[in-house]
C-alpha cells in the first residue's frame, strides 16, 4: 500500500480516519475519529503525528466538530459556538506544534465567510472544502519538495534520520519524498534509515513506508552512522527539519547534528527538506531555538521496558541544532537553498 | 554494594559465581558454576561479558573442571586429561575474545610444574592458585588505569560510552575505574553514560554500577551526545577500547568514533582508557582492524521488542575505528599515552 497518516471518509456528516502510529509497524489500525476528543487524544498520544499531519488533522478535527453539533441537532448559532469552542481544544493538543494552531485557525476562518443563520451541516460542507484545500495543498508542497529533492540527489546510497515520509505530513513527505521521488523515477540505491532513539521513528515508521513501497531499507543504530559512512556506501544524508533560523541553522530530531559532522568528516553532502513554513525569520541563528526536553522514560524505558536501573537520570532533548556551515542544501518547495547562509535563504523565500 | 562480575566460592573444590549481566538492571542473580558447561553456557550467552572479565572466568573455569573430576572419582591421568580437554572447550567458547584462550593457556600451565601422578584435588589447587594470580593481576591493572587516568581527568562532566567497569574486568574497570577513581578521592563532577544501543550496556551495566557505589548517573541516548557537548556541560569523554593499532587508532564500541568528532568539534579532549594488552602491534593502523558484524536481531529487536517491519534489514557493525588524532591521550596501566600516535605508544608500552 502507499503509506498515509490520514483520510477523511465521507461527507462533511463522515469521520476522520487517523493510522495509528503508535502500533506500527506490527499493527495496521485505523482510528475513526466520529468526536473531537478522539482526534485530540490521537495527538497527544502521538498516534499522529509530525507538524504537517498534525495540522492537516486539526483542520479536519473542525469538520468532526460539526459532525457532532448536527448530531446534537444544534441551532445555528450554537453549532457555531461549538466548532468556535472545540477548535480551541484542537489548537491546544500539542502547544509546540505551530502548524496546528495554523492550520485551525485558518480553517476556522471559513466561518467569517457565512451567514450567521447558516446550520450546522452548511459550516460543516465549508470547513471540509477548506481542511481538504490545506491537505490538498500539503500533497502539492510535498511532491515540489521531492521533485527539487530528487534533482539533486547525487548516485549512491542515502542516510536518513527519523522519519519524514507521508507518516509526518499530508503528502509523501519531506526528505523522505525526495527518496521515494528518486525511487520513482526509477532510480536504484541503497536506502539506510538511522533507527532514531528514543522513539525508533526510524526504525518503526520510516522502514515500514519505505518496504510498504516496496524500497528495500536497511535499519541501523544511530551510533553505525559513522562507520556506515566509513565505508563509503553513503553518497548523501537528508533529513527533515523542525525549525530554521534565518540564517539556516536547523533544528531537527536529536541526532541530526552528529551526522550532519560525520558527513563532513567523510566528504558526503548533507541536505534538509523542509517546507518553506518551517523557516522562523525572528530567529537569527539557532542559537535562539529553544531546545524542547522530554520525559526521561523514553530514554529509560525503551519500547516500554525497564533497561536503567530505578535511580538513574535520563538527559532527553528531544532535538539539536546543527550549524548552517554543515548543511550542504536545504530543499523547500520553492527551490533549493545553496549554499545555506542568511543571503540564500532569503533569496529563496522572498522569491515564493 | 560494590559491583564485581564474578567470584570464587571456597576451596578448590567451591564454585565460580557470576553475576548474570543478562537480567541487569532488573534483576541481581548470581549464578553457581560447578560444572564446565554452566561456564561456557554463561560466557556465550553474554551472562559474563568483557574480555578481561571473561578471562577470568576461563582460568576458574578449569578449576570448575578439576572439581568435575574429583567428583568423578577420576584417577590422576584421567583427571589431568579432563582438566585438558574441558580447557579447550572454554578456550572456544568465545572465538573472538583473546583474553579468553590467553587466560585458559596460562592457567594450564601449571599442569607442567606438578608431577604425573598429581591428583584431581592437586591439579585443583594449583589451578586456583593461578586462577586467583589471573584474577588479582586484572585488579591491580584496573586500580593503575584508574590513577593514572584520575591525574589527568580535567575538572567538570565526564561522558562514557558503553560499560567499561566492574562487571567488563576481574577489578574495577578500564575507562569507568577512572571515573570512580576520581570520585573515591573525593572529587565531585556528573557523569553522563550514553544508554549505548543496540544491547544497552550503558543503561544498563553503567548506570548500574554507578548507582551501585553511590555516584549519580545521567542517562541519555547515543544521539544526544552532541547535544549535551553543545550544552558544555562535559569536561572529557572517555572510553574503553576493543583493539589499539600501532599508531593509536582505536576500535571500540560503534559510535565510539562519532563520539570522538563531537569532543573534537566542541574542544572536549577524549581519552581512551585500556590494557596494554589491547594493543595488537601487528596492525599497522586502524584499517587493519576487521569489523564484526552482528545479528540483525539486535538491531530490529531491542530488549526483545520487535521494533522494525519484518522486511527490513539491518546493518550492524560491533564497533568501529576511532583515528588516532582525535584521541588526546590512552591511558594504560603502564602510563598515560599522549600525543597518541606512533612514537608514543612504543615510548609507554617499551617502558613497561
Amino acid at each position: 500500500m502507499i503509506p498515509a497518516s490520514l483520510r477523511w471518509h465521507g461527507d462533511a456528516t463522515g469521520h476522520l480516519e487517523l493510522l495509528d502510529q503508535t502500533l506500527l509497524p506490527a499493527r495496521l489500525e485505523w482510528i475513526a475519529c466520529r468526536d473531537v476528543d478522539t482526534v485530540v487524544e490521537a495527538i497527544q498520544s502521538l498516534r499522529v503525528r509530525g507538524a504537517p499531519a498534525i495540522g492537516v488533522a486539526g483542520g479536519y478535527g473542525l469538520v468532526v466538530a460539526a459532525g457532532e453539533a448536527i448530531r446534537a441537532g444544534f441551532a445555528p448559532e450554537q453549532a457555531r459556538a461549538h466548532v468556535l469552542a472545540r477548535g480551541e481544544i484542537l489548537a491546544c493538543a500539542r502547544p509546540t506544534a505551530v502548524n496546528l494552531r495554523w492550520a485551525v485557525e485558518r480553517t476556522l476562518g471559513v466561518l467569517a465567510t457565512l451567514p450567521d443563520e447558516s446550520d450546522a451541516a452548511a459550516l460543516g460542507a465549508a470547513l471540509l472544502a477548506e481542511a481538504r484545500s490545506i491537505h490538498e495543498e500539503d500533497r502539492r508542497l510535498c511532491a515540489a519538495i521531492g521533485r527539487h529533492g530528487a534533482a539533486i540527489l547525487p548516485e549512491g546510497g542515502v542516510l536518513t534520520h527519523c522519519n519524514t515520509g507521508a507518516l509526518a505530513t499530508g503528502g509523501d513527505g519531506t526528505a523522505l519524498a525526495v527518496i521515494t521521488t528518486a525511487w520513482e523515477q526509477g532510480r536504484r540505491f541503497d536506502v539506510f534509515a538511522d533507527e532514531t532513539r528514543p522513539l525508533f521513528q526510524g526504525a518503526r515508521l520510516t522502514a515500514w513506508e519505505l518496504v510498504e513501497r516496496g524500497i528495500p531499507v536497511t535499519v541501523l543504530v544511530d551510533a553505525a552512522a559513522g562507520q556506515l559512512l566509513r565505508t563509503g556506501r553513503v553518497a548523501a544524508c537528508i533529513v527533515g527539519a523542525d525549525r530554521i533560523a534565518a540564517n539556516g541553522d536547523t533544528a531537527n530530531k536529536i541526532g541530526t547534528y552528529g551526522l550532519a559532522l560525520l558527513a563532513e568528516a567523510h566528504g558526503v553532502p548533507f541536505f534538509v527538506a523542509a517546507p518553506s513554513s518551517t523557516f522562523d525569520l525572528r530567529l537569527d541563528t539557532g542559537d535562539d531555538i529553544p531546545i524542547e526536553e522530554r520525559s526521561a522514560a523514553e530514554v529509560l524505558r525503551p519500547l516500554g521496558v525497564q533497561a536503567a536501573p530505578d535511580r538513574a537520570r535520563a538527559y532527553n532533548p528531544a532535538f539539536d541544532v546543527t550549524p548552517a556551515r554543515l548543511i550542504d542544501a536545504i530543499i523547500t518547495e520553492r527551490g533549493v537553498i545553496r549554499p545555506v547562509n542568511r543571503d540564500g535563504v532569503h533569496a529563496v523565500l522572498a522569491g515564493g
